[in-house]
């Protein structure tokens, strides 16, 4: 379950995402999803394009009345840009004169690997998928996944932690300072509610404005940015994935997946690359029992995964983004077909694309973690899956 | 072509691994899986077990008269200490009065987690399975892999460039202040070959004996030691990988591979998480041409992937590995039965395995991208793939 | 390559199909997809529904001015009923009072074990799903991959061989009354072309006439229809599938993809049951070579397969279709809520659609053969897959 | 779960399977793996390999005092004649002059397709692998799933329906005429444990004694015999399988792996080719309810199956075996390297191997409600299975 494929091109018609099956009687609400793909059209840094799009999701198949059949689930989020670019994207017509073929490839974008490998003249045939604009569909994904998972009250937030070379608190600092501060799913809720209100989704309201400034800097010199986003879930049970074969580990199947995300050039779980300078002692989480709470931890080092599994507490998964590829600034590039220097194309784009990113891997992390508490949980509606999820919940606070 | 299963527990009777197809007429030597599983075995800081065991494979199927048969490549690695462990981990025999449940669970292992998951009283379910025992037997798979991808001159290295807090030159760094240096393949491979003779697998002495120094002085305080390697891929055609659904994107298999390597929390390519931090012009690797070299780059921060795909440069990754989770100096645990307090159970270990983990993040990258290479270039038969790999240079070539 | 998702229920708003990566640079006319279309509409004994129906496909992604682009291609296919269907049937709007459930439990469909495994209430909530109306996006999905299979020359064809219990000549039968008849490519296509201009796309008119007779005659008396219908593939080049592993088998990938059309309950290839009555000596396909055809057969009992590949000779499948399970005639059935005795709910349907599957059968096989053939050959543009397709054939006459 | 590779030549020195992964804490008698490969090699008709041959299962992994440890399961069987081709089969040696490469491809087999796709020079490289030994690690993996299936209350059952011509009465028949005789579970164990104790697997002794007439006709002959056998599942609770996708649905899943059995060219589920014959009213199984059964069929023409799933009836599936391809009667062939005519080299073998097949049959069918059986109901223990299980049918009783 919640296997999927999505399709479409950046300038195309529409873009296309189909959930190969769900569990029956999910209440999806497309207010959610909208919303979701909103929540990615916002930033600091987007370029104009956010302004044409405000995407919208069309169901096509699997619900009925609110309620999932099974079935799967076809999603379309149109391209409001699409007529504008009916002659030069156009599926059925021959190609018309006026189309111009795009030959100086991007540094840094699938532009140049993409054309030789698929034997391309025009690189437009290769950067239209390649394109950001594909993670609507994932974020319309991630947002059938997230009411899922909201069932099991599990919960997806993020911040942003990084832009270019400024840094704020992530979240173990932040637990860390004032730990009562997120004690409820409440007060954490409406703390990372809050960030959708700030310009780069980061909560440190002084940081923010260096941050700002930083992307002005350096957009007015034609450069664009990067930085680290942060993702945090909770309420994930103990026993999520697996260590009995990598590719039914946890922290397999969200590395792919979140690698797989336009720009991210870095994964790490908990402490990360942080933890490999400490000694064992302090960074592997002591386990405490109490009766109420059970088996727990008072740090979170593994970033709530262990030997493949999810141990109960917080998955913390920090994300590193290279500043986007397309440049104002001229970068040198050679032709594809003249092989002669030229400087790089520049499509409209964004400056810094940091926030919208962090909204992509909420879910894309929705994705994965639906898929892998389906199959741990099984059952074919939701009243079986709440059934056997209940009854784990139960066995664990028996164990 | 290329996906396999392993199975083994760590005192069980043998590791066994399945590679499912491979093509037929693949000069197989023994020898050279042998090579790699003495190299996992080697590196300061490895405990009395290395002794112990001295891996050799053994062929079951698939190889006749050191060629691929193109069926199921079939290998066993024998526990050599297994004999002392007939009792404790005997398959068949009944439960002897002798085996004692062990219920103290190591913090950072899969102990718990895998305990409460499968519903098991003695941890010892668990452990065997999760230990790092397994990547002998993805050693084997990776040096098949390897001498496939040795036909194509695809060449696999790694060196350790961080042991604990101490650091030495990366691949980038070192190539930037000697660049006439690592010119030639001869060269790149005597450089790594070298590595292998020293105790940590890293090229810069002075620090070598640094982080000899740091390694011994944690252990003696009971603690464990975690570090950073590189793996670096060159010959890699471009066109490996694909734009165009997140799970063919190269930097996607390569990191759930990687990430799903024990103890592996934090995966990078190119600059990674450094390359958040820096200007878009500076991170993009600006794009020449030269009709004897093709298009080509004069820098790497892309790790040689873009957009997904293999963009012809050097593969560069980068994984961050915490220290190994059983340490000498007591953590502290709770029962599995009675919940007490207890300190965790101290399984016969390594003090740091950052070297030995190098190696097995050879095998892994090796098993990846004989995958992809085989389904971007299909082919039954050595000769088959041969021909369809050439054309495929030859068409490069004349882009 | 041409894997593929399918979503859509039977009253929604449309189909959709994704197939998630193709060869770039692929030339595909909507006219093909829409004529494939137009065939599975066809047949005599076809209900109301076709008239309302006319299928077109609409392309959301994946091609550009005629070509592949390597990426995702979506396909929608709109339910041109719809509109009738939009409280009934609304994704998201609540659920009206005008809306009933459907309790009556038909058999033979998966109505019943479809409400239970998915605790449904309402049978329409599995019917609409279960319907035969999504094969219309697996012809499209097989409508593109035959345009890729017609550029390798391989042809698929198929006819229907009984109605009910009424048998016509199947194409073995048929090439050795008049083997001269069927000796060109041109002479096959022709023949089958023919077909689809006949009533139940039978080559024997006379027995196409007692057909008729016997389904009015069945129709008359409230009944439905089923019957045998047979797939030729021509030009599909020795070992494709492999002997190594089931899943690779090319009948397996055939058995399981065609079992899965909706009112299939027997697959058989070649000889199929008839073989297992006969002696090994009259059911094996000797072997003999001649220079310009190389290795060749002067049998076919075999039906083109042996061990898992094609052996150079055509592919022959049956496939056993059951009545179609919505009757005019009362079934008995029980209410899904009270229990009561009923009549099983009669949905518009056909009496007969044995035609209809024929088209479809031909769909799928192309879908399977498609995906065979580019695993073999790997590439990733037309010309890549090309060259190495005619490389393989050089080196088998050269064999 | 329950997927798996297997791996191992015919001469070569073991076979190995690996289950990727299992349920913790299912009880595993050796006793009754060894038990099914022991039925594998029974059956009037096998050739003198059966003798030298008395499979013994040894497991390498996944296993501890007899319970599952929910790791890969990794088993190995010993091919005893190993000893006599050291030579010809070595895995590493080079190839000694002694060793001849066979040339003349037997008709029927992989042998000519396998070694123009595989580009060999020697048939053995194909034959071996392609080889119907191969399914002694397939019955081991399914006398595993069988064990895990006894735990739902789910029997898997067989018996041979058809040799050569000659037709014994098939389940349907065979209740039809004696329903009381089969009514409980006890009833239908024993009938199937007494066909064990015959010769062919037919419970018709009169028609048992003309098969072996016919047998050892054709055999005089120099011919060998092929025939249909049956399998019966009881058990199986409604909703196993999906209408959602094809590659969901049960029939798909049960005829991929059946198909992939060797020497099967035909797959008929329930009424199967017979019922495209039948009217409708005719095939499909009306619906009863009563209290204490829940919805039942006095009929069971789908075999057990609707609309891709199980629809808790017995599961009937037929299977149509060719005749062996190796026969002692002289087959034309054409030989590999000189092309000239041949006569078919004679392979030691069997003149008859349905009654083996059936017991394969039956294993490939544990092996595909295993896997399905697991992924409806989720959990990670045999405990979380069973309460998922139990709970499932609770609902099912209260529905």
């Amino acid at each position: 379950m919640f296997e999927y494929l999505t399709a479409g091109e950046s300038h195309g018609p529409r873009l296309t995402a189909i959930i190969k099956s769900l569990p029956a009687g999910l209440k999806i609400e497309l207010d959610e999803i909208n919303e979701q793909l909103y929540r990615r059209q916002q930033g600091y840094g987007r370029g104009g394009r956010m302004k044409i799009e405000s995407d919208k999701v069309i169901i096509n198949s699997g619900l009925r009345h609110k309620k999932t059949l099974g079935s799967p689930l076809s999603m379309t989020v149109e391209n409001k840009d699409w007529q504008n670019w009916l002659e030069i994207m156009a599926p059925d017509g021959e190609k018309g004169e006026a189309v111009e073929a795009l030959t100086n490839p991007r540094p840094g974008h699938a532009d140049l690997p993409g054309a030789l490998k698929y034997n391309q003249l025009d690189l437009r045939n290769i950067l239209e998928r390649a394109s950001a604009r594909e993670t609507a569909a994932r974020t319309a994904v991630g947002a059938v996944a997230r009411q899922f998972l909201n069932e099991l009250d599990i919960n997806i937030y993020s911040h942003v932690v990084q832009i270019g070379d400024l840094k704020s608190k992530n979240w173990g600092q932040l637990k860390a300072e004032t730990p009562e501060r997120f004690d409820s799913e409440k007060a954490r809720a409406e703390y990372f509610a809050e960030l959708d209100k700030t310009p780069l989704r980061c909560g440190d309201s002084q940081k923010t404005a260096e941050m700002i400034e930083l992307i002005d800097s350096w957009k007015e010199n034609g450069d664009s940015v990067g930085g680290v986003f942060e993702i945090v879930v909770t309420g994930v049970p103990v026993g999520i994935g697996s260590h009995v074969h990598w590719d039914l580990k946890l922290e397999s199947k969200l590395a792919a997946q979140l690698m797989g995300l336009q720009a991210i050039k870095g994964v790490e779980i908990g402490a990360g690359f942080k933890g490999a300078s400490m000694p064992g002692s302090e960074v592997h989480d002591q386990i405490y029992y109490d009766q109420e709470k059970g088996f727990f931890r008072c740090t979170n080092q593994a970033g709530g995964i262990e030997g493949g599994m999810s141990n109960g507490e917080e998955i913390v998964i920090r994300l590193a983004m290279k500043p986007i590829p397309t440049l104002a600034k001229a970068l040198e590039t050679a032709d594809l077909i003249s092989k002669e220097k030229r400087t790089a194309a520049k499509e409209r784009s964004d400056v810094c694309a940091v926030p919208a990113a962090s909204i992509v891997g909420e879910a894309i992390t929705a994705s994965v973690l639906a898929e892998s508490c389906s199959s741990k949980f099984g059952g074919d509606s939701m009243e079986e899956i709440r059934r056997n999820y209940e009854s784990y919940l139960e066995y664990l606070s028996n164990f």
